[in-house]
């Protein structure tokens, strides 16, 4: 334990990464609970689903018709939140004299949005795929990182490298846009009914901007500030402590540690970091491509057992932006994030509502607790164990 | 419109009360709509539920019975989120020398949760409520603010002024802790199912710690700072602002100004602002409780009135600490915020999953349209009207 003593008391954990607070009440995780006991879920999803939009062959909203695929497909999303083309907007500078221009302040944002899917099989998600098949998103991810970064960006050369060694995918290429450079690259996943994703085909999103949005923002900001005051690099001494403290660590390889963070939101939040300097997707080798796919199914697959339930999640990978100073590529850290609502069963799920919106987040269980919990979970995936 | 182009484009906005930015898509309503229509949903609760831990009379968890109350009642969480005495906690203080001090840092808290009743009936909602039956709620919230205080609070002799003048309830009265003095309280309602929320007898939970929370705590640092660069309230000209350009006004009386705000997240959130400086509830005259009571009337009404349902959101009132200095106290300017998830209709809502979580919120549909959509939405409740 941290100090005995927090396992006990309530207390707030700071955030390096966000520079922000939460609220910890360990006491609470001794109010009585009369839940319900969940059977194990089953998968009863077709292999193939006629009305999917994902699936191999069929029809999407605009007309297009997807391609016979082998393992990844990518096209871009028939309705993108943000446009590629679009009117010009030039806001009017901030000016003390003009209160509009300090409080109702507006940017134009552009950029372009995709859809990746992992697997042509509807009834499949990342738990139930082998590390040989997750690896081929791994790779799809990388080419459509690589392929998008600015022409100058300090990563040129090691994308190029990079996507030379990866296989191509006739369903996983795509062109950025020629419109004018994109700043930032969200790859993230939506998994499940209790995340609003209303299809189970397994899949993620990637949204391309002309801006730096907030979240990674934030945490490229706290990182530079902790460059420059401690002359490390903020991620590299977390894995560092992580592993000589063993109070939250999930699983872990040679190229890739996951733990519940200390920071923790989210009951089961984890985060995937590399252990060395990799800056974004293109700088990772063969052999850490592999390491990953193997970490992201360590993770998704424990989750699944922890409740013996397909386990609703959203996950993203945070990672250098597609154009940025060589300062700025040296001070990003490759990692990835699961934000888990489940709390206590397939069906008690945590909300972020009321005082975690009005004040601050505030969690039950600590990230130790919850380590502990999903360290436990390995093991075949409990759905093969099931007749 | 604020500029015709910001209807169709996508684009990002600033809240300034937050310092951070949301992304806004408008051309993405466009996207065709096949969900389903309600029906008008029709209230089928008891007004009397022998099961309801907040109704009159009954039995509490840990074994305390609710007395008969006739308008609000308060009492102590039996499972509060922090506790009033716990272990001492001294953290170390943060040393660069020492990873531990600086990414596995911790602070304790300790404070008391309240719950507060709104009515004695099972069955009503803020939004049944008349202006009078909802006074003796705002009542209640001014003197347990008031209550809590500290001792040199420079709102204690406006507070003691105002206690004075407010019926008491003998079920709505409340001594602070004696142990000690706590820096904020944060009073919120979580309504709704699609909130979280269990129990549908109308109640508000009041929440007071030893630390300053997140959300208030970066909204004061942006209100200093507006001030001290500007010399002017920041919600003083948000309010002029809002009153001249006249395109998200929902709702206004002499006292209050309820609009959806310019960097609004969810899609019919509303904020309630004081139209004059008022620093917190105990500053409000005998006039302005009851304007305020009406402004929460007609929030909430138009909220049911928009689908024809009870609708969800959680809310929350920011105001001054309950321990600081006179120039915190004047930096602060009481409002209300409403986070309402509801995006189309009674069950097709807005999820902050995915690129929310990890990157930046995002919505669709604009502020101006949503203000327009709700200040059509007044009159006579709607299920008032049926039969
Ligand atoms: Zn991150
Ligand atoms: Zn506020």
């Amino acid at each position: 334990m941290p100090d005995q003593v927090l396992d006990d008391i309530s207390h707030r954990r700071y955030n390096p990464l966000t520079g922000s607070w939460l609220l910890v009440s360990p006491h609470r995780t001794k109010r009585p609970w009369q839940g319900q006991q969940e059977a194990p879920s089953k998968n009863v999803l077709p292999a193939y689903d006629p009305k999917c939009y994902l699936c191999p062959g069929n029809k999407r909203a605009q007309g297009d018709s997807n391609p016979q695929y082998k393992d990844t497909f990518v096209f871009v999303n028939d309705y993108s939140a943000v446009k590629e083309q679009q009117q010009d907007y030039h806001p009017e500078p901030t000016d003390k004299n003009d209160i509009a221009s300090l409080l109702l302040q507006a940017q134009p944002v552009t950029g372009r949005c995709y859809v990746l899917t992992f697997s042509p099989k509807h009834d499949v998600t990342l738990a139930d795929m082998t590390v040989s098949e997750i690896l081929p998103v791994v790779q799809t991810w990388t080419r459509i990182y690589g392929s998008h970064l600015s022409a100058t960006h300090p990563l040129r050369p090691a994308a190029e490298a990079t996507l030379a060694r990866i296989p191509t995918n006739p369903n996983g290429e795509v062109e950025p846009p020629s419109t004018n450079q994109l700043r930032y690259m969200q790859i993230f996943e939506n998994k499940g009914a209790a995340m609003g994703c209303s299809n189970p085909h397994p899949h993620c999103q990637v949204w391309t901007t002309s801006t730096m949005p907030e979240e990674p923002g934030k945490e490229f900001t706290q990182m530079a500030r902790y460059r420059a005051e401690n002359g490390r690099h903020l991620l590299a001494d977390y894995v560092k402590l992580e592993m000589e403290k063993k109070e939250r660590i999930v699983w872990q390889n040679d190229g890739f540690l996951v733990v519940c963070p200390w920071w923790a939101v989210w009951p089961f939040e984890v985060i995937i970091i590399a252990k060395r300097h990799v800056r974004a997707l293109v700088d990772l080798t063969d052999e850490e491509r592999v390491q990953f796919a193997e970490a992201v199914q360590e993770v998704t697959r424990r989750y699944d057992n922890l409740f013996e339930t397909s386990f609703p999640y959203s996950s993203g990978i945070h990672q250098a932006p597609l154009d940025c100073t060589e300062d700025e590529a040296e001070t990003s850290w490759f990692h990835m994030h699961f934000y888990p609502p489940l709390l206590r069963s397939a069906t008690v799920r945590k909300f972020l509502v009321g005082y975690e919106l009005m004040a601050e987040p505030q969690r039950d269980i600590t990230p130790e607790q919850a380590a502990a919990r999903l360290k436990d979970c390995g093991g075949e995936l409990y759905r093969r164990l099931l007749n």
